[in-house]
This record gives C-alpha cells, sequence and structure tokens, in this order.
C-alpha cells in the first residue's frame, strides 16, 4: 500500500471526519470561554470567597443563613465551587451551547465572552443539527439491520419487533441512567427520570444538573458516560420526535379528509 | 348563509384551527402546572420570607449580605418575589417548555410538577414544531409575495431582494428587540443582543430573562410584545437554520466532490 493510498481520506467514512470535525469545533469553543472566563470568573471567585469569609468572621449567626440555604434560599453554588470555569467546565459549556441545551449553571458573564458564544451557537447549532442527524441516521441502519436479521431467525413480525427496539431505545436512554443519576447523585427516581427527559428534550433548566455537585466525587467513567448517553441519547430522541412530528401530521391529514368527506363543497 | 354553512369550519383556514389547539395547549398546561405547583410555591414563599424577617429582625449584620448579593451570592430571587407560580407566570412557563427554550428561573418542584412536565413536553414539542413550521412557510410565502411585487415594481434583481428582506428580519427580530430589553430592561446593548440570540436559538440559559425583574413596572404592551417576538422569531430562526444547514450539507457536498475528482477510485 502506497504512502498516498494510504492517507486516502476519501475512503474513511465521511461521518468520522464530520465527528472530528465537531469534536475539534466544541473543543476549541471551550478554550475560547476558557479564556474569556476564566480569569474572569477566578477574580470573581476570590473576591466572592474572601467577602463570604469576612461575612462567617463577622458574624457567626449566618449558620441561619445555610439553614435557610436548605430551604430555597442558596448561596448560588456556581460562584462558591473552586476554579469555576476550568477547561472541563467550559468545554462541558460548549457541549451545552451548540446542542442548546443551556442548562444556564453557568453561562458567560465578560462581554466579550456573550458576544463570542452568540457566533459559537450561530455556526455550532447548525453543526450539532447536522452530525446528530447523520449519526441518527447509523442508529436507524443499525437497527434495520438487527431487526431484519431477527425477522429471519425467529420469525417474529416486523411491528413487535420494531415495538421491541423502541422498548429497547427507551430502557438505554432513560431507564438505565435513571438508575445511575440515581445512584450516584442521590436524587430520587422521578427526579432523576426528569432530568433525563429535559436533558434530551433539549429544555435544560438547569435546576438538575448531572456531574455538577461540588460535594461529591464521581467516578471516572462517570462524565464520559454522562457525555456518550447525551450524545446518542439526542440522536435518538430526534429519530422518536420526527416521527411523533409525522404521525401528527398523518393525523391531520387523516383528519382533514374525513371532514373533507363529511363537508364537501 | 345558514346555520350550517356559517359554522362550516372546513373554510377557516387550517393555521388557525392549529393556532387555537397550539395556545389551547399552551394555557391548559399553564393551568395544570399552576395548580400542581400554585400552592407548594405560595406555602415555601410565605415560610422563606417568615425565616428572611426572622433573620433581618435578629440580625441587622445582614445587610452585608445584601451587597454580597450584588457579587454574584444571591437570595434566588425566584422565591422572593410575591406569588411565585400565578397562572401568568405558569403560562409562559408552559410555553418555555413546549418550545425547549426552559430558562430554568421556574421549574417545577414537585414530583407531579414534574412527572406532568415530561408528558407535557412530550406532545407539547412536536405539536410547536409542526405549528412553528406552518408558520414559517407562511411568513416565507409572504416574504416571496412581497419580493416579487417589488421586483416587478423597481425592476431589481431579485438576490438584492432577499438580501433586504433578511436584513429586515434581522433588524425586526434582533435590532428593534435589542432596542427595546435595552431600554425597559436596563441591560447593556451587547447584554440585550446576547438575550435576543440565546432566546430565540431555544439555548434559554436564563440568566437574563425579560419581563421577569420584581423591581421594575413593565408597561402592558410588554409581554405581550415579548410573547410575539419569541414566536415569530423562533419561526423565522428556524427558517434561516434550515438554510444554513442546507449551505452547509451542499459546501459538504462539493467538498465531496472536489475530493472524488480530485481521488478517482
Ligand atoms: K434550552
Ligand atoms: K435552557
Amino acid at each position: 500500500m502506497g504512502f498516498k493510498e494510504m492517507f486516502n481520506l476519501a475512503r474513511v467514512p465521511s461521518i468520522l471526519l464530520l465527528g472530528a470535525l465537531y469534536v475539534a469545533y466544541v473543543l476549541i469553543g471551550g478554550v475560547i470561554f476558557w479564556h474569556l472566563e476564566g480569569q474572569l470568573g477566578t477574580r470573581d471567585v476570590g473576591y466572592i470567597i474572601e467577602q463570604k469569609q469576612n461575612l462567617l468572621n463577622k458574624y457567626t449567626c449566618l449558620n441561619a443563613v445555610q439553614d435557610a440555604s436548605k430551604a430555597g434560599i442558596s448561596l448560588r453554588s456556581n460562584y462558591t465551587t473552586d476554579g469555576f470555569w476550568k477547561f472541563t467546565t467550559s468545554a462541558v459549556f460548549a457541549a451545552t451551547v451548540v446542542t442548546t441545551i443551556g442548562y444556564g449553571n453557568i453561562s458567560p458573564r465578560s462581554s466579550g465572552g456573550q458576544i463570542f458564544c452568540v457566533f459559537f451557537a450561530l455556526f455550532g447549532i447548525p453543526l450539532n443539527i447536522v452530525v446528530l442527524n447523520r449519526v441518527g441516521k447509523y442508529m436507524l441502519a443499525i437497527e434495520r439491520n438487527i431487526s431484519d436479521f431477527l425477522e429471519g431467525k425467529m420469525n417474529h413480525n416486523t411491528r413487535w419487533i420494531h415495538f421491541i427496539s423502541y422498548l429497547s431505545g427507551m430502557v438505554l436512554f432513560f431507564v438505565v441512567p435513571m438508575l445511575v443519576f440515581q445512584n450516584q447523585e442521590g436524587w430520587t427516581y422521578s427526579q432523576a427520570i426528569y432530568y433525563c427527559f429535559i436533558t434530551l428534550s433539549t429544555i435544560g433548566f438547569g435546576d438538575f444538573v448531572a456531574d455538577n455537585n461540588p460535594e461529591k466525587t464521581y467516578p471516572d467513567w462517570y462524565s464520559i458516560l454522562t457525555a456518550c448517553w447525551i450524545f446518542f441519547g439526542l440522536a435518538w430522541l430526534a429519530l422518536v420526535i420526527n416521527h411523533s412530528i409525522e404521525i401528527l401530521e398523518r393525523i391531520n391529514n387523516q383528519l382533514k379528509g374525513w371532514w373533507g368527506s363529511k363537508n364537501p363543497k
């Protein structure tokens, strides 16, 4: 094999190139946010920690505030964690921008960061949609291959197999993450399933955010698994939502047809 | 005109029916959220206001906390405004769910509210996409009609007119709202344009939210104008983003073609 042929990128599936572009885009965005916000973040955190310490030294009464915090009045945890805009945090932030989840637990506070965020999203959101659609198509193709294989093997009918594959998706992207989050974050089952849905639907309230509690130590695999879950989950849910829209449109057309035959002009 | 003909809904454009369904869906959702969260909210607010008053009476030192709050440590404003889950707030919340903006400045805290939120979004998001796509098509049709009219009238070429209509969209959905928000909310220009973009892209960090500052009194037209801006802005930006995706796909295909002709198999 010649040198030229070895590096013939036309043979590398375009999805890998696109995926690499996507990852590079998010990481470069992360670096820029880190630089734009990092210094500001550190300065602010330093100032605030100092302020907080002064307060606590002067007025020991402030334990009462910490009690009140449990009832909803909280010292915003953003600013009390060390190293607010670290590189990893910035990369996660960049990912929440391009996916439009936008938890908002951290967000740019400098004008430069805010303006960069606008341009970053302007190209990142379309790129994200293209990548997720492509990944979704691959997932559908894999699902069809497995379905066809099972259909030939076990003589089940197609509808039944499609239902099972839909159910497997639900288990893989909702039930398994729910159990993991319940275990790792200490949320209730209903909070965990709510978090899963709010994230994958890209609503992203930010009232619950995984891998973000400064009081917890998470295992190493946790953040990687969470990122993979979000990425493939978004692709899968986009498929399901597109399917729901098709069904809605079909019902709409059927209603129209039914109405037209009952009320001919 | 007979009674039957007068009520022949087949003559009402289907977009109005769909729009009515959409509005009804959001309002009903608002009512349900209000009932599920309202009592909880009022109880919590009452408890917290009482707590806060106790604190302030006991320890006058706490003005220091209010100074610190300006530096980032804030008593979360959610819980200090009166009537947290009012009907209007609940309807706005329902709208942020179906559009997937999800500012997260308020979010359901009861298990019932959280589970309802999941099911509300499950049907609301596809409905929202269908309605916005339909509205987008109408907006495009209107734009084409105006373009054709101007083309015949002034003998300009089409590309120039399309550029002007794109620019008008930018002015209508970004520049005008920026000026209004800068004026009404007291944000800087860069904060206002950042808010506009973060909202219409459905990222919705919730770091800036219009019509949500308890210390401001807004004019009557303000909330209605904001709602209209979000609705038509989302439809317009969906068109623009779809257009960007088409351009990205075209560039991708051209690159592929260029690569293929340089490296034939
Ligand atoms: K969002
Ligand atoms: K959000």
